[in-house]
């Protein structure tokens, strides 16, 4: 498989290092709407522009695009899906039908898959969630993220005036998840589930009480919530906190039996280093299964809820009876 | 959809159960191979004999087979299968490859669709093993169940001389578990894994002793590992140990990064007050898959690897977008 990779963040180096690690895929180039020049690549992956993508059609099985949710994925992800196969890791929850839509009309006028929305939320939580459910319809799902760095959240305290630097950890309740586990079923507040860890860098001369106040007080972001706020020096937040992990748990708790006299819980939990490189293996993973349903004649935009779970594996179906099952 | 149960043991109630409580779902009836007139269903859903099957092909959308891994299911859900869509939760991991061969060729000549090994392992835990490697693909894959109780331990005590009743509880190592989370890579015994938690009924005047010993000294089923033996009266089983109750932890840990320099862990971990009614459910989820599958024309053998998760829930695909992404 000749994988195209479309923006070069984050997101884009963690795909380019899943695909040289893949034994089934190749990079067929690096595409960026900055200057290609000015790019160089960790394996030496050929940079183009993006607009070299059109001439190239023949040369790439899927393009895995790499770029922001907020502005570029709507667009770029119909435009794309309208030449390549492609896959995306569009993450805003409420504008999923819409966004799967237009990708929808754009890939099935074209006889191509894009299966959007492939990170771990959404993505491999979704997953979580839609067996959890099936198996355990009578019951409550709970989702807690963290301990992780929310960009969002970082970004938001990073524009209050004063702050030079600043990064934000969503922390999850551990006595919330006790609960979930122990077969309760609450209805919990924000607050109850999430708690906020703020590491911040202040310019010199900066009134601190106000950073703290500012950010303990910010609606939605900060204010539902328990928030600590650490001043750090500006090389303090470089050495501890220049990482993205991030993680978090899916959990289902629900009833069996004739009189709902059974309990039973469902915990899927992940603790990840990067963020954006374990992103980056569910999105090399997505091009393998849009490939393969391509190949099989399916066109249209898809979600993982569409992928049957043995086409992101590299194995056979021999081997997937005989050592996964 | 309408729902046969053929077999009507434990399973077998727990898809009486899971049917019952299905929006799309109703039950065609109970098949037997007893006598008909000696059964009844909890929920009074009709009793047959098992070769009236047969007579109902246009009644029944899916046949869910409830009977046993050891002889049953080998000839049965391939019989089946050339009638019916089945689904079965055929759960001997060596014997799978042959199996679905069997099924397939059955199915594949009748325009049918078979599931098979939908349980939880195999089953939900296999998906669990999937998902985690295709997006771990550099890394270790790590099974431990329980705490639950192993029938097929219980059954071998029972079988020591001396021994009037038994109930086995197969225990995961927590300090196992603890160091696969913390990302390392071990290469565990038996013993390190799991410990063996028993519970016996000395039937009068036995030697406890050489009982205890027999069991701790059994090969397989109990030399390779720590096994703890507890004597007590037959009330105290009944009342203390009559539960079903199982579950266990599927972990992966893997590395990402150009120099895997990302340490990341998956944990899905099941805990079951009943695991026939759990397996039960996912049966019953797994019939709503194979009747849609076949409907889009599909036929053959299949495993929960083939299944696009979306054919699991009883949602719509504009509800799973807008809710379960």
């Amino acid at each position: 498989m000749k994988i195209a990779i479309a923006g070069y963040g984050n997101i884009g180096k963690g795909v380019e290092a899943a695909v040289t690690q893949a034994p089934d895929m190749e990079i067929a180039g690096v595409f960026t709407r900055r200057d290609p020049a000015s790019l160089k690549t960790v394996t030496g992956a050929t940079v183009y522009g993006y607009d070299q993508l059109a001439d190239m059609k023949d040369d790439i099985d899927v393009v895995i695009i790499c770029a922001g949710s907020a502005t570029d994925l709507p667009w770029m992800t119909p435009e794309l899906a309208a030449s390549f196969n492609v896959i995306d890791s569009f993450d805003n929850h409420a504008k999923i039908p819409e966004h799967y839509a237009n990708v929808d009309k754009a890939a099935k006028a074209a006889g191509k898959v894009g299966i959007i929305s492939c990170g771990w939320d959404p993505g491999y939580f979704s997953l979580a969630r839609i067996y959890a459910e099936a198996a355990l319809p009578n019951g409550d799902s709970y989702t807690f993220w963290g301990r992780g760095v929310s960009q969002g959240h970082s970004d938001a305290i990073r524009r209050i005036e004063g702050v030079a630097d600043a990064r934000q950890y969503t922390v999850p309740v551990e006595a919330a998840l006790d609960r979930v586990r122990a077969g309760e079923h609450p209805e919990f507040t924000a607050r109850e589930m999430h708690l906020r860890d703020c590491y911040v860098v202040a310019e010199e001369g900066a009134d601190k009480a106000a950073i703290e106040e500012a950010i303990k007080t910010m609606p939605n972001y900060f204010e539902p919530y328990d928030t600590t706020v650490t001043f750090v020096s500006q090389e303090e937040l470089d050495k501890n906190h220049s990482g993205l992990p991030h993680g978090g748990s899916v959990l289902r708790s629900g009833r069996t039996g004739f009189d709902m006299e059974f309990n039973n819980t469902i915990e899927y939990t992940l603790n990840l280093d990067s963020n954006p490189f374990f992103t980056a293996s569910i999105l090399a993973a997505a091009a393998r299964a849009a490939y393969r349903m391509n190949k099989e004649g399916q066109s249209g935009a898809k979600t993982l809820f569409d992928v049957p779970p043995a086409y992101l594996s590299t194995q056979s179906s021999e081997e997937l009876l005989a050592h996964m099952l």
